[in-house]
């Protein structure tokens, strides 16, 4: 291969994001410096984030640069090597970007052991959305046993990990997403003890009835009424991890209502991104990875295939119609 | 005396307070039983809380039973007493409620030294309302020398201590008020570096010009666009200390809009009931009664004459019209 195809950022989006927001380039295989090395990406990760990075707007990170490779996550086969930590064969994951390959110095390359983890985990369970859950629920909602948590986008790459570390410390642990499908997947899948169908327009009697001592702590991954609902069933002293907003990525934001309960429930919600907790991932991946090598955490991919379909799978995930993590398989 | 004024909750408001939800009644002063003691209550506080207590809603507290004295602190003199702790001339601080006289076994009676603090100052800056600001201050808001902290209500019992309190630990402190009057003063008399007219119109526009660093800290006594515009001022990994949501307390809650920077800044709120955390009383009381003795802690009062006045006291100051820690005289 003497070239490989990119994704870049066309243009920015107004409103909801558009296929013209993207473009889709041939560009040459560069050739190796020393401490160089190439990597064949096979998986690349689809994730909320990556709406906002699409933006001019105040955030966390700086905005995408238009004409730039669109960030992401992805994972591969080192292809060439003037690096001698890294050898042909190895699998990597890394922040390739929406591409077909990538050069890095191999700072911000891990390799991985796909003994008992599918290369494609990496992207999911044992990796960035894995650790998310497991940083929200752990540090911001630290649930104790016999406590009730509420979890948005359940069936998700997030969400459906934080209901089954929430289970496996002793938890009641209920989800709310999209469909009967997802939330049959939630409950019978993986074990969740109650899941809400917020499309089917009873969200906030749903929820009363599937937390009837209440919600002690709450993973929001989405914002909107789901949010709202979540805050007028907190128990006093509750705790609230916010991790997305992702009803409110895609166009107008969405207003919050029940704010009062924040404070006459004397609530603590903190926002975080954990890409800025580096230091807790040796521990949370150790448990992570365990979980996934022997079967007790389960997930689920919905796969694009070819680089070419990466817009298409991310404006639908913006919208829910992914069923767990999307990734984009490229080879 | 043997009869007594008191106000009880007649009924609850239906939207705004209403003069009607108050009943002024006369009942007989109880003979006392071992134990019990008698104040005179000299002076009645008046707080935004209870306009939430007056609601049959979930909280933090328990309703106001219809036909019951209002809750409400007091300061006031022992004038009969059959507790050997309580002497007749003692000054005492209580939760004695909307009435000219009350009974108490004494467990919830504070006796107060008046040598060099004159006995309303426990209802404001050495009591309830000083303490409410310290807490937030000093446990939820953190703010390090040189960070920019904004409160709102800025010339009220609670915001004026908050901004003098941050002002002694070396930051910048930003009010936001009602009218020039009461800007003038946060910023003349009690030492802010700015103080924000909320009705001036350019809420936003003003604040971002007094926060040219940003906001590191908020303490938010309103809610509604006050709130809204602070949050899209604040620094990464701000805190907000949540205290009150006035502007939504009397009618239609206030919504919040942005919600997303709590997620993109990685911001940690907290709700919190002062009350709920008495172990730290005496060591903010220390802080507070220390300052306010030698001057270096203001505070400005709004005094109302006579039971009777009260309800009109306290709409009043639910629509902002107090300047300072609203009370009634009582006596």
């Amino acid at each position: 291969m003497s070239t490989f195809k990119r994704i870049v950022l066309a243009s920015r989006p107004q409103g909801q994001v558009a296929p013209d927001n993207f473009r889709l380039e041939e560009v040459p295989v560069p050739s190796l410096k020393d401490g160089e090395l190439l990597v064949r990406n096979h998986y690349l990760s689809l994730d909320p984030y990556m709406r906002m990075r699409m933006e001019d707007v105040k955030s966390y990170a700086a905005p995408q640069a238009i004409g730039d490779t669109m960030v992401g996550g992805t994972v591969g086969e080192v292809v060439d090597s003037k690096n001698p930590k890294f050898a042909v064969g190895d699998k990597v994951q890394g922040m390739l970007g929406w591409a077909e390959m990538g050069v890095s110095d191999g700072a911000l390359l891990r390799k991985l052991d796909t003994t008992h983890i599918p290369l494609s985990a990496y992207l999911g369970a044992v990796g960035m959305p894995g650790m998310t859950a497991w940083y929200g629920l752990t540090q911001i909602m630290q649930p104790k046993e016999g406590e009730t948590i509420v979890v948005s986008a359940a069936s998700g790459a997030v969400g459906s990990a934080v209901g089954q570390l929430a289970k496996q410390r002793g938890c009641r642990a209920v989800g709310i997403a999209g469909g009967k499908e997802k939330c049959d997947y939630v409950v019978n899948e993986l074990g969740f003890d109650a899941c809400i169908d917020y499309k089917a327009g009873n969200l906030a009697a749903d929820l009363a009835q599937a937390t009837p001592n209440g919600i002690d702590a709450v993973f929001e991954n989405v914002g909107g009424e789901g949010f709202d609902a979540c805050l007028a069933r907190m128990n006093p002293f509750g705790r609230i991890a916010l991790c997305g907003l992702i009803a409110g990525y895609d166009g107008q934001p969405m207003p919050l209502n029940n704010v009062r309960y924040l404070l006459t429930m004397r609530l603590t919600l903190r926002g975080f991104i954990v890409s800025e907790h580096m230091d807790l991932w040796p521990q949370g991946l150790k448990e992570l990875g365990g979980l996934v090598a022997t079967g007790k955490l389960k997930y689920r991919e919905t796969v694009a295939g070819g680089l070419a379909a990466a817009p298409e799978a991310f404006m639908g995930m913006l919208k829910g119609r992914n069923f767990g993590k999307q990734i984009v398989k490229l080879i």
